[in-house]
Parts: structure tokens; C-alpha cells; sequence
């Protein structure tokens, strides 16, 4: 008997993958939760029936919303991520040589649990030293905070549900000031080809509170469309005026000088969800 | 009752899409043909099982396969496809202004056929003036033409069935006898994530025998995992050394400047798929 697992990745389109087991399921406080074997991309992450992540191309996701802003800031040394309890972002934050401390704030535990039992090489960075892994709502974690992040990851799911908030015009500025004098935000904004109207939206509200705000993209399989969207808001440095030799030589799957650069040509149909 | 069409991409994964009708299915002497009309891509062209192009996406892959190409040459006066039986690529090449004469050589003339009935909108320039069409065998063609075109585009259908030949050596050799002395070749190259051994060897062929090979991406979302590769070989011109400005200026939706250097940043684990 062969078993697939199918997303509908909206209401006309899904993606369908060979699964061998399903290893967890779960109702959170929050939402669904389940870790099944797939062929194609091998251990999974799915919440409320979305591909959150896989063990196959997982590193996209995780090295795209975390490098460009690390190697935009030139001290990017007090990290933190809201969301991301999966802990993939924190695992390439830490690999940054100028991170003193990276913050994980998850409103669900059961998605830490599940994620350092069933995906340890996302997982794997949870338990370093540098890590402070709290379990909180990370909207309230950032209005307690002003001036004190360097860079702020907004790593949510898709937006509904827990992740309404996250996708907020008020959130932004909550995140604007909880960010130092210099700081950086970047948010992972959905698909252009299916989410136009998000996308801009966010841009527009984010390029209101921000001097600089820069869209960048990358190509990600497992997510709606392939083609995924990140929007930074800096408070100070461009992305793009970051010289090739400043960037940090770590190890990477995707992430590298050339596509830091390269990212944030877009598409004429991205670029007119951005005027 | 909900009617879906599901492919499956590899032997694990698949794309699904909700459809409307079946407009027309037929076996041609090569092929199985369909067209559908879906919710999310509309009207879409299947062969063998295998999403060729939809409306909502086609101008992706059209405008990529063409014009990186019709920039890099200083003078695409003549320009042949092999394949691409919808039209869409001619229909990007006589957007350009340098371009004479474009002939499209396709193996299947139903293919031709049926996009001229059921998709106009990308078949639409099959019948102007700077357009000869024929239903031939590419590889026929090639071999008796020498030194005669500017650019020649491989835009096959995927390396199984009547595309097999398209991916071999001897082929890509008879390309560049078929070329001027400063021509161009682009091939369509399959997925990075999901043809890594079919993009290594291409490569591999391709630079054994033009002095100049090149590697670009682009994001089409109804294509295995979202990420297309298509590779140049070039004579004499590098598509990396063209000036913005010498870029030129028609309507296109993804195609501009900025995408055409942006396209050969290649995520590391492409890089290493080249050497």
C-alpha cells in the first residue's frame, strides 16, 4: 500500500509526497502537529496540515531569513527569533562569528519537543550555550523590550491562526523598538506568485516604520509556488551596499556572497507588489 | 464532485492542481497530449503526463530560456528553437528588436496545433512574418545547418521519450557547428534540487565543448521543486559581462537588468553541482 501525504497549499493547488511512517501527532495548546517520514524530502514538519519544514531542504529557509541580515549588521551580536521552534534559524545564527547570545521565542513547547526528538539536525543548536530558548508569546516578549536586539527574525507560520499578529503593521513598530539604534528586522513574507496582496501590504507597512526596506527571495520546494519572500526593515545598513569581502565565511548549503546580491533582483512582477 | 489533476514529479513527489475541464486529450505519433483548465494556473499543456507550460506561469520559463541569451549576443539577427511546439519562446524572441528571422523546429506538429487552438495567448506569434515554423526533427535540422544562426534554444520536454537525444553530447557538438562564430546555445536543464546528476553531466559536455558555459536559475512554480536550471554555452560573449544599459527595453514580467545577472547567483549547492 503506498501512502501520500497532500497539502493543499490553497484552495486549487497542493503538493503530495510519498510518506513511509507518520511519527507524532499531536493537538497543541495552539495547533496540529505532526512529523511523518516522506521519500522525497525525508523527515518533516506539519503544522495545521503546512509544511513547516523537511530535512531535505530545510537549510534554504533556515540560512536565507538568518545570513543576509547577519552579514548586513556589522555587530550582529544580540539575535533573537520569534517563532522557529523547530530551531533551524538559531542553528545558522550561532554559526555567525560576531553572535554573543541568540534568543528563541516559541509560544508553543510541543513544537521545541517534537523538533529536538524527531528533527535533531534542526534542532541541534537548542542546547548550545549561547542559546536562550524561551517559551513565551512573542508579541508580548517584544513590547517588554526596547533598544536591545541587534537583529529580530519574525520566523512565523503561515498567517492565521497564532501568526495573525505577527503579520501586523503594530507588531512592526513594537519590533522597531525593541530593535537598538542600528537594528535589523526580517520577516518571512509567503509566496509573490500566491500571496501578492500580504506581500504587499507588509512591504508597505514595514517601509512605513523603517528607512530601509528591501524584499529578497529564494527557492524553496517544499513551500507554496517554490519561490519564497523575506522583507527587511534596517534601521541603519542596506543589505545591499554590504561588500563582498565583509561577508562571513561559515559553512553554508545556499546562503554565500553572490546570492546575498543576487536575492534582491526581483522579477518585474515582484518588483510592481512593492510600488 | 471536485475534479484534481495530480503529476507526479519524481517517484515521491507530485504537484496537484483542482481543474475545471478537460479540454482535449490525444495521441500523437510522440506523445500524449492533454489540455486542461485548472483553477490556480489556468489553462495548462500536458505531455506524457508532465506539465508543460500554464498560463499563469509560462512567462517565467518563456522569458528566461530567451532573453538572457538575445542580451548576452550583441546581434541575434537569427534565432532557432528546437522544441517549444507552444510558441512561448518565439514569442519572447521577436520581442526583441534585433531579431530578423526566428524559426521553431518542433518533432510534434499536434503540439503546435493544439497550443495555436487552446492557448493563443502563448502561441500568438507562430504566425508573424519573422517566424518560420516546422515540424521537423531538431537533431535532423541541426546537423544540416552550419554556421548559420546566432542563437539556438533547446526548449525540450523533460530526457525521457522523444527529448533523449536533446541531452547528449553529440547533440550539443552539432550545435555548435550549427552556430555562427560568436553564437549562443541555452538548453532548458531540469531541476537543481531534483536532476543534480543530469545538470552535472550537461554541464560537463557543454563546457568540453564552447570556450564559455554558464549556469542560470529561475522560479516556476508548476516545475519539479519550483527551481529550473537552463545552461549556456557561448562562443565568444559572456552573459556576465553585459552592460545594464546595453540591456534591451520591452515588456516582460520577470525578465529585467537585474534578473539577468541575478540569475547566475548560484546557491552553493548548485556551485558544486559544476565542478
Amino acid at each position: 500500500m503506498e501512502l501520500w501525504y497532500t497539502e493543499k497549499q490553497t484552495e486549487n493547488v497542493g503538493i503530495t509526497c510519498k510518506i513511509t511512517q507518520t511519527l507524532h501527532t499531536e493537538k497543541t495548546e495552539f495547533q496540529d502537529l505532526a512529523v511523518i517520514d516522506t521519500l522525497q524530502f525525508g523527515r518533516m514538519l506539519v503544522l495545521d496540515g503546512m509544511v513547516q519544514t523537511t530535512i531535505k531542504d530545510e537549510f534554504v529557509y533556515h540560512e536565507m531569513i538568518s545570513h543576509v541580515a547577519l552579514n548586513t549588521h556589522p555587530n550582529p551580536a544580540n539575535v533573537m527569533v520569534i517563532g522557529g521552534g523547530d530551531g533551524g534559524a538559531i542553528r545558522e545564527i550561532i554559526k555567525h562569528p560576531g553572535v554573543q547570545k541568540a534568543t528563541l521565542v516559541e509560544i508553543d513547547g510541543k513544537v521545541i519537543e517534537a523538533s529536538k526528538k524527531y528533527l535533531p539536525e534542526i534542532a541541534c543548536a537548542l542546547d548550545d550555550p549561547k542559546v536562550d530558548v524561551r517559551v513565551e508569546d512573542g508579541i508580548k516578549h517584544i513590547a517588554e523590550h526596547e533598544n536591545h536586539y541587534d537583529i529580530i527574525l519574525v520566523d512565523s507560520t503561515e498567517p492565521v491562526g497564532p501568526a495573525v499578529g505577527l503579520f501586523a503593521a503594530d507588531f512592526y513598530r513594537s519590533i522597531y523598538r525593541a530593535l537598538k539604534e542600528d537594528g535589523i528586522m526580517v520577516a518571512q513574507t509567503e509566496s509573490p506568485f500566491f500571496n501578492a496582496d500580504l506581500i504587499s501590504r507588509v512591504f508597505k507597512d514595514i517601509s512605513a516604520i523603517f528607512p530601509i526596506t528591501r524584499l529578497y527571495l529564494a527557492s524553496i520546494p517544499t513551500y507554496p509556488s517554490g519561490l519564497w519572500s523575506f522583507t527587511m526593515g534596517s534601521k541603519k545598513y542596506d543589505p545591499l551596499a554590504v561588500k563582498e569581502e565583509d561577508i562571513a565565511q561559515y559553512p553554508t548549503k545556499y546562503y554565500n556572497a553572490a546570492v546575498h546580491k543576487g536575492a534582491f533582483a526581483l522579477p518585474n512582477f515582484v518588483a510592481e507588489l512593492l510600488k
